[in-house]
Parts: C-alpha cells; sequence; structure tokens
C-alpha cells in the first residue's frame, strides 16, 4: 500500500459512518444536489483560515483572493465579505465578481498578454492594473485616456531571485511576467509623469510554498528589493502586492506552512525597510491556501473488478474534475491526495485499492494502492483537499462526460 | 534555438505571406470566425488521411472514428460519410452524434465506470458495448432485459503484452480497461448463454504509435491473442476490433508511421491467423491520426518583451485552449510543436524568441526558443498538429477565459 496526503482536520463521521462535511452527512448533500460527481466546499473552513491570517498578520494588510483558485459564484460572495479585494487575472474573472454583486470591491488585474479590450474593461471596473510590460503600459494609458479616466496602475517586477526546496537561492528563468528589476524605476518614473494614479509595487515570487523559512526569505527580499526600488525611484509606495503562494498540504510528506513565523519575520523585515516603505500598505494575495482544504470532491463506485491481481474501484469521477489529484495526465510522480470511503468514513482499513476515475486513460487514478475499508459499486469515494484547481484547472470537456455539481455548505 | 516539430506538408502562403488553410488565407478565416484565437480545421485533409487508410489497408476492414480526439459537430457530419462508425466512451460523445445526424450509425462504446443509465443510453443508440469487467457485462444484460433488447456486446480484454519504444516487450501494469486474457473465454461462453448478441474482441494496446515496426508486432500478438482465445472458448469472431493508436508526428525527431508496412504486416498476420478468425471483420478505431494534422491553432501576438536578455511574444491563446502543445502544465521535457508567424509564412528566419500564452503560469509556452520572422504586436501565430485533443483535453475554464472558435473549411 503507498501513502496518502494528510486529511485535513475538519471533517467528522455520523454515527452510521458517512462523511459530515459543513454539519450535513454527504448522503444528504449528494441529495441536495442531485448526483455526483460532487464537489462540496465549506465556507466554514474559509471562514477559518481567513481568521488564521488576520490573527497572525500584522494588522492594515491587505488580504486578496485569487479568483483562479476557485470561482464558484457562492464562494466568491461568502470571501467578498471577508478580504480587502480579489486578484483577477481577465475579464471572466472580473465578470464573475460582477456577476455574485461584487462589482464596486477593489481588484488588482495582473497577467501577461493583456489585450485593449480587457485593460478597457478593467479600468472601467476600477480595477489597480499591475503592467507587465512597456507596450502595455502604454496601452493603458492610451486606454484610459480614451475613457477620460485616470488609470490605477502598479509595476509588477520579475524578481531576480527565487528559493528552492533546501531554501537556496535559484537563478530565475527569463518569463513574460513584470518588468526586470532594473527597469522599475525609470517605469514608475514615467508613470508619475504621465500623471496616472500610481498605485506600488507587484512582485510575485511563486505558488504552493511550503517551506516556511523559504518563504520567509522570499517575503524579506521581496521587501529589500522593493525598497531598492522605491529609493532610486525616489517615489513613496502607495502599496507593495507581495504576491502570494501560501501552499496547502496535499501529499504525504507534505507540512503545512506555519503562518505565525512567516507573520513575524515579515515585520521583522518591515521594521527593517527602506523608509520610502514607511507608509506602504502591504497585500498578500491567496488563492489555494484559503479554499484547498474546504473543498471535497465525491464520486460514485460504478465497478469493482481485479486485474492481473490488483483490485479497483472505477468511478463515476476522475481527472475531467480533479486534474491535480490524477496528476496531469502522466507527470510522475502521482502521489495520493487524502481518499477516504465516505459513507464508511472512519472505517477500519480492509483491503488495498486503486481508485481510478471513468476515463480511457491509464493516467486517471485518484487513488493507487490505497487502504481502504471494503467499498463495492454504489459507495462513495471522498478526495479531499479538492477547493482549489478543481474544475477550473480541469480538462471538462475530456471525453463529452458530464459536469461535475459543486455545492456550498 | 531550439527545433520544433516538423511542419505538416498541407499548406501554403499567398503572396501576401497569409498562411493558406483549405484554399483561404488566414487573415480571412479570423475576419469569418470573428477573430482569434481559433482552431481552423481543413476536411480536404481529414478525407486524405482516410483516402491512405483505405488504399493501404485490406479491404473489408472497418474504420471507426474516435470522438474524443476532437467532438466538434462539423467535422464529426463530415467523417460519418467516409466511416463505417465511431468509436465512443460517454453518452456525452453518443449525444454529439445524435445532434450531427449520426444517430443511426454504428458505435462502439467502450471505456470504464459505465454505469446504468449509460448502458442504458448506450443499447438504445444501438451501439456495440466492449465489456469491461463481469460487473459491467451483468449489468449491460439486465438493462438490455429491461429494455426488451437484445444488446450488441463485445468482450474487451487486456492484452498481457506491450512494446516499449525499443520494440522490446513490456509487462503491462494492472489496469482498469477490460478482462484479463485467461478469464475471456469463459466471459464470451457465457456471453453466448447469455444469448446476447455477441460482437467479438476488443483489444486496445496503447496510443500514439509512431514506430512502425512495434505497431505491427503490436498488431501481430493481438491477433494471435485474439485467435487464443477464439480457440479457446471455441467460438467464431464475428468482429475483431485492433483498437487504434496510430501517431502522428508533432514533435521534432518524430516520424510519421509507415501505414503501407502496418497494412502489409496485417495481412500476413491475418493469413496466418487461427481459422476462428477466418470470418472475422477487422476493425481499427483512429483519432488523432486522421484529425490532428487537419487542425491549426491560430494566436495573435498581444505583446513583445525582454526578459532577462529573452525575447518574448505574448498571444492571447495558451494552454487553455492546447495542452498538448505547451506541455500539461510542467511535465518534462516539454518540446516544441511546429509553429509559424501566419501572417508572414514562409518567410525567413529572423529573431529567436519565446512564444507564450495568456496564462499566469511559467508552463504556458507554446514555442520556446523558436527561430520566426520578425513579429509585432497584431502579427499572428500558427501552431499545427491541433486538430487532435485541442480543446476537449484543455482546461478551458482555466482563469475564465474567452473561450477558442472553431472553423471547419
Amino acid at each position: 500500500m503507498k501513502p496518502t496526503g494528510p486529511l485535513p482536520p475538519h471533517f467528522t463521521a455520523a454515527s452510521d459512518g458517512q462523511l459530515v462535511i459543513g454539519g450535513m452527512p454527504v448522503n444528504e448533500l449528494i441529495a441536495e444536489a442531485g448526483g455526483t460527481p460532487l464537489f462540496v466546499y465549506d465556507n466554514n473552513i474559509i471562514g477559518s483560515q481567513i481568521t488564521r491570517f488576520r490573527a497572525a498578520m500584522p494588522s492594515g494588510i491587505n488580504l486578496y483572493y485569487s479568483v483562479s483558485a476557485n470561482s464558484c459564484q457562492e464562494l466568491l460572495q461568502f470571501i467578498g465579505r471577508y478580504v480587502e479585494g480579489f486578484r483577477v487575472v481577465s475579464v471572466g474573472e472580473i465578470e464573475r465578481l460582477q456577476r455574485a454583486e461584487l462589482a464596486g470591491i477593489p481588484m488588482t488585474f495582473a497577467g501577461p498578454g493583456k489585450g485593449d479590450s480587457e485593460l478597457e474593461a478593467a479600468i472601467r471596473a476600477g480595477a489597480t492594473i499591475s503592467l507587465e510590460s512597456e507596450g502595455e503600459a502604454e496601452r493603458a494609458i492610451a486606454v484610459a485616456l480614451g475613457l477620460g479616466v485616470k488609470p490605477k496602475l502598479a509595476v509588477r517586477v520579475d524578481p531576480p531571485f527565487s528559493i528552492g526546496d533546501d531554501g537556496s537561492e535559484c537563478t530565475v528563468a527569463p518569463n513574460p511576467f513584470g518588468f526586470d528589476a532594473d527597469e522599475a524605476p525609470a517605469v514608475i518614473n514615467g508613470l508619475i509623469e504621465a500623471d496616472v494614479d500610481f498605485r506600488g509595487m507587484h512582485i510575485f515570487t511563486g505558488s504552493q510554498w511550503l517551506d516556511t523559512d523559504a518563504l520567509i526569505k522570499v517575503h524579506h527580499q521581496t521587501i529589500n528589493l522593493a525598497g531598492q526600488i522605491a529609493d532610486a525611484a525616489g517615489i513613496r509606495l502607495p502599496e507593495l502586492n507581495l504576491g502570494g503562494g501560501f501552499g496547502t498540504p496535499c501529499l504525504q510528506g507534505e507540512w503545512p506552512l506555519d503562518i505565525d513565523r512567516v507573520a513575524k519575520a515579515l515585520c521583522d523585515s518591515l521594521r527593517d525597510a527602506s523608509d520610502m516603505l514607511a507608509t506602504t500598505t502591504l497585500s498578500i494575495e491567496l488563492g489555494r491556501w484559503i479554499v484547498a482544504e474546504s473543498g471535497v470532491y465525491i464520486t460514485r463506485v460504478v465497478d469493482k473488478k481485479v486485474s492481473a491481481g490488483r483490485t479497483f474501484l472505477v468511478t463515476d469521477g476522475g481527472g475531467h474534475h480533479l486534474i491535480g489529484a490524477t496528476g496531469p495526465f502522466g507527470e510522475p510522480p502521482r502521489r495520493n491526495h487524502p481518499i477516504a470511503i465516505a459513507n464508511k468514513f472512519g472505517a477500519p482499513v480492509e483491503e488495498a485499492v486503486t481508485v481510478t476515475g471513468c476515463l480511457c486513460t491509464p493516467f486517471d487514478v485518484l487513488g493507487d494502492d490505497v487502504g481502504l475499508p471494503a467499498a463495492e459499486p454504489g459507495d462513495l469515494v471522498a478526495i479531499f483537499c479538492a477547493g482549489a484547481y478543481g474544475l477550473t484547472a480541469s480538462p471538462q470537456a475530456w471525453e463529452s462526460r458530464p459536469l461535475a455539481r459543486e455545492l456550498v455548505v
């Protein structure tokens, strides 16, 4: 049997063994949603993550939710009550916020390849645009002029450092994101001269950070870099967006970030920072860390069979809904997300099985050689840590299969 | 500069340098479709692939098109005129055929995890069901009994062999597809006793074969295995579905299959086969091989920038439409599909650039360090070999970006 990732600590079993999510047993959730495959998101888990963030971090920090992690409308509505704003990367994401009645909330709009129509939509929505290049800066200013609006513009800087898994510094490969650091002071001064609403800097270093020391080092270097650029430009930054990338443990051997230690080190770094940052509002944009643990993906066992001596549970779900759990179609090494039989939650392990989805590819594995209570067709499989980069990251049209249902509790 | 895959030989340039697809210059195609990103599929290329297949293969062979490769309705309508049937793996695919007015055409329905409602829809549609397990066989018979229909059932056998890239035999891992070969004779006799419309066997060995010798070996072994099973069962097989998996070269160093040699070896294998296969209809199911080269993905350059000394063209497309060209978000090693500046087609190489999509991930690379004519924002990038496993295999909801357009010419 192979190991699985750590089960998030938020879930219990009803007396009949049904997994309970947000106070409701899984069979009732399925009845309410109308069937499987089903994503259930528990708002309370999201709320408690945001509370943990607030409790740890210095007051006055802006928390932006990254819509790309999960853009389910009901989740956006809930999250909108507790964050300072949203991070969007497309007009589609702006429209999702508008449909969730969040049109007036602050937004930062990042991402390479913003077209003129996208810049126009973002400026109309009042978003702060993280500029990725000289050409984009010119076009944003021209679009705003046409609209008769002073655009909110920030300068995205591609950090010249990155921190590897072992805490050592790595060279950063060229990439389409932001300006090289040495160009940034001139770009900032150009924006000031163009009389835009200059909103500061955006420095995004990576994603899915789980190494607390590495993240602390990245924050420290980012604040230093921002200070150097602000000094060189001779400009006090209104805002410094540190990016995000706080990870969530989903796989065996992964451990949660120590958010309290991250926050304390951030305070230390800020105390030593350039005077040009003394009045700067700090912001952090988080997606996965806020929503990943809130989500459970529920599928139903359709078939049980033995192939070459190994037992398989074949379900009605798969990588077309949760590609992160199956592994991106062949990327080695695939590792197991936490998994359970959702109508026998907490029951003892009785057999080693491989749980697959229904797709016609050998890569559609939800649990490889995992220990579970005995299950038969009709039983339910739960995959945890399914709240972030599920449906939006998955090839939902693969094999023209039914879409997954979503339920917020 | 890094190499790219071989440019398919079907495309020419108009006198003004516009790439011509199906007789139309790319700027007119974009105008007709209403913009970029755009997939253009050329029916003539699909037709000539089917003609090549017919010319090479023994007469009487059934060709089934695998809908999963590309389920664009207009393509299905075109292909339906030239093939004996379709291979489907979901009710959604059956419905796509019905919408394309192909409801009456023969279908084979394969795939693990078929639910009762799927079995019912497939039996109603007259599909031949490739049975994947004992449990599925029982359920299919029960469903057909309920409908008062004699179901068309075939036995899918998981081959106990596979051929590696170097032509050597590999061990096959346990998987959810089909029956173990030693169970097959008893299963076949059970179906005959149950008085179903027994349709023979389905043996699928792999996909994206590009090694002619390996494919020949696989066909030979498959026919031997089918003969052994038919002998053991004492049953003449009505049909033997050899699966498909003919590959298309998309990457550097890949060469096309020698289909004539595959066909000749198939005839040899059939001549030596068990008498129980003497009256068997042979079928092959192909997706990628039929449609891959017909498709071109057209994106527009939105930004040109330099990062750490490297020049980037940022486009309005990306891996949310054609994940196979960008590499499944991080799977190493990513290699370049054939790529061109579509409004300067055939012009000399002037610069080395990295062409990216618009997604907020460093993996969204359409061409890594490729040599192209000089291009600026507004110019067009074409990615070739984009006709198979494009939209359906890609995370189209990623970052809530616009869907790609599709045009059949």
